[in-house]
């Protein structure tokens, strides 16, 4: 090891200690943590983070950076100081006491946002919303490089090499393709009966068949656990220690694709090597390539009819008077039916991207062309007409659905739909090389993950998204996999004649 | 506030966040981390530990201490630079690496216990436990003032002002009283039938009932959670987030009074002011007088006639055919039997003291007179026959039934004898400025939860425990309370002719 990076190695522990002990308080508020505990335990968040920023900021940190540059480095150690370096960028342009109120303004703006979605009143939510937008755009303006637009530098920080031009030709095909697709989907009058996943599904049994589930597609109990929130989600302490929740309601669809999507996180994070864990390496390369692979598991796999073949015996048994009655063939229509519809967390495979574009153009707008925050939910509601032929009635199933926005974060969005392309493209890629349908069909989920293992986990960050894409698939990024994957697939499962 | 006060904030600010990072950690640790987690957790935590004590033994925290000293401080931050000091002396004079080389032991030691327990095998945590008195007495000698005892250091860091001289006289009182009354009792061959407290009690009817009586006696649901974890517990981040655990198996008195003991403690805790939490004084003045809360509430209050007037009936139509035919003098008689038995934890009211004296005995020939670790299984054994009638069969349900030693904990045990006898000090004082048990029978806890509050929660660690039991009853410790409040009780129930 070279001399200069084991010195680092205190800080590095340190920094990771205290970015592990949020991860817990985080996910503590999340599932348990008693009502009035909020005040005081932010109290304490707020101290580690003060302390987290200090230790990357600490200029002895610096310094050994800088030596190590100068040292031979192991291509594990070259990406931590790299990682590194990347965030002590991020930090240091900061002044502390910005830091601070921007913290302060985002952990208020949650509660802000909370509550203006509940009393449906935008006016609120909108000054947090201004200050929010005006403190992001600073920040970006802080370590934008020369002649870098803001937005390009924080749709960075989610998604390397994607930047607007990317996205734009990327948003731009979709829009192209699938609004017109979707268009002629609807009014080809078809109706798909899905009344039989509404009902009376008790909390215990769809806590069951999600165990299932998750252990099904490769979910390790061992080194994980799954709880309720408000909003299902995954987090992790390190690759032994996984952590999804889900959440119950009458939809019964809704807790089982949730729990196979956040499975398809926590796989990932369980497939980092015990070599990278707990290091700044040692997790998911970006957002998009997370959520290729809880999409992928969600959609490519858990919405597939093969999927089912072995399994839906299991779920029939466990509701048998809700799907006792109901094929598998009914069932799988069911839990594909397209529906254009207001909320992003529900919908369908097909629109989804179409939600995420929205809030793609709304954010440049934002961020880049000056749109005046009081304008959005009327911008917002103009764009689901276009592109999905519907209106929010009010703003909390509108421009307040989303809690990232309270959270400062901006430029999170494209990931969701740039995951859903990247698995398409990874789908398009494995099913040359192996039976993929045959593989459901038996049961042999483990091939399919250990080959997503192989290809994608193990790597931690240290290749970019984009680079395994590449490295896996001999192609870059190309959405078209992606548009062709959507129109096969509902052009068959609706009996549309091909365009 | 004095400056130098004031400068001291930010160092207490972060070991306050270390240090409920830490707790839960270990919370979670106990009720819901996965299998595999632990040695990468413990990494974490061995961090934060670490940084904790770099915070506490920072040479300016030093330089602030001494000039607090100089300048006018109001009674808080007295107290406050008085516990730091305090925990400064504590940690100063153990060289860093002595401290991490124990913290690693403890660690390992409570894992080389749980197996040696399992397999029933002492020898297998023997040279653990050699090793453990060693470094605890060494830690204890270089904290000694001139002419100090080791075994009255380590005493003093759960009790102060009880140091072997007056612990000797408390326990001897105890020996000479309450073994003979003991033998009378048991020879009186007075049976109580307790049948029916074993049985097909269901978790999730125990649960609710748990529930039930928590919020009976004072647990805030909206500041606290209740969970489940091998051994009760209960610990706290703050006044508004306190935990409690329990766990379940077929005697449903064992959880019922477990979450009653545990509400105690928890009511003491959400019983501190806003303006104590998180501060080094906001928390239980001292292990005993938190001892004292909890067996307040479990026996005093929960073990008690009066009580179960206003809520039996709920128990059972909780349980109508394990309790349905069970009056409810029946049932008090049962919750209250005595039974000379081997296990701590599961002792009845009467005999848990002479546990905790054995115990006392034998840290004292361990940490002042030599006695020899390879010993220890035989001297415990000879001493619960000689107490209590009953000798251990095997090591598990002897000598390594506790997990205190392979902690470090040395001198905590003690505490539990106190606590209860701190009790029923309390008890009589109270007696005689209220209706008591009218209080129970008509269902007003609150009163005197509110009573306990001001007398006792209210000041964290503002005052020691000695002062507060002087303070509300207007006399120095007595342990005679403990006694004549034992023996009246269990002469009248089990109908024995006064001595």
């Amino acid at each position: 090891m070279s001399k200069a990076f084991e010195q680092l190695q205190p800080y590095l522990e340190k920094a990771q200690a205290f970015q592990t002990a949020k991860v817990l308080f985080e996910w503590d508020n999340e599932t348990l943590a008693p009502k009035t505990a909020g005040a005081a335990t932010s109290k304490v968040v707020g101290t580690l983070s003060a302390e987290y920023f200090s230790v990357i900021t600490d200029e002895k940190v610096s310094r050994l950076v800088e030596e190590c540059r100068k040292e031979a480095l192991n291509p594990v150690e070259e990406a931590i100081v790299r990682e590194l370096e990347e965030e002590m960028e991020k930090l240091e342009c900061i002044p502390a006491g910005e830091y601070r109120e921007f913290a302060q303004l985002t952990s208020e703006g949650t509660r802000i946002w909370a509550e203006a979605r509940k009393e449906k009143d935008f006016e609120r939510f909108a000054p947090t919303l201004k200050k929010l937008v005006e403190y992001t755009k600073k920040f970006a303006s802080y370590r934008a490089k020369e002649g870098q637009k803001l937005y390009d530098v924080l749709l960075d920080d989610y998604e390397k090499g994607f930047d607007m031009k990317t996205l734009d030709e990327f948003f731009g095909t979709l829009k192209e393709q699938l609004v017109p697709f979707l268009k002629n989907l609807v009014e080809s009058g078809v109706k798909i009966e899905d009344g039989f996943l509404t009902g009376d599904y008790k909390e215990e049994d769809q806590e069951a068949i999600g165990r299932f589930l998750a252990e099904y597609v490769g979910f390790d109990f061992d080194r994980g656990v799954m709880a309720v929130s408000a909003h299902p989600f995954t987090t992790n302490l390190h690759n032994k220690d996984v952590r999804i929740t889900t959440s119950y309601n009458d939809h019964v669809d809704d807790s089982l694709f949730s729990v196979i999507h956040e499975s398809g996180h926590a796989i990932y994070e369980m497939g980092i090597p015990d070599e990278l864990t707990q290091t700044l390496v040692g997790q998911g390369a970006s957002m998009g390539m997370h959520e290729s692979q809880s999409r992928f598991f969600e959609n490519i796999i858990g919405r597939n009819e093969a999927f089912w073949i072995p399994v839906y015996g299991t779920l029939q048994s466990r509701f048998p008077s809700q799907l006792g009655h109901v094929t598998m063939e009914q069932f799988v229509k069911a839990i594909n039916k397209v529906e254009p519809s207001l909320i992003r967390t529900q919908a369908d495979e097909l629109t989804y991207s179409l939600h995420v574009l929205i809030r793609y153009e709304i954010e440049k707008m934002l961020i880049e062309e000056g749109l005046d925050v009081e304008e959005l939910p009327k911008v917002w509601a103009d764009k689901y007409e276009e592109y999905l032929g519907v209106r929010p009635k009010d703003v909390a199933e509108g421009v307040l659905q989303d809690i990232h926005w309270s959270q400062g974060s901006f430029g999170y969005f494209p990931s969701y739909a740039l995951g859903s392309a990247f698995g398409a493209q990874f789908y398009a890629y494995m099913k040359k090389h192996m039976d993929f349908e045959g593989l459901l069909k038996r049961g042999e989920i483990s091939v399919i993950r250990e080959f997503l293992r192989q290809h994608i986990h193990q790597y931690g960050k240290l290749k970019t998204s984009r680079q395994m894409l590449k490295d896996m698939t001999g192609e870059d990024f190309n959405p078209q996999y992606y548009i062709d994957y959507l129109t096969e697939k509902y052009t068959k499962l609706y009996g549309l004649t091909e365009a």
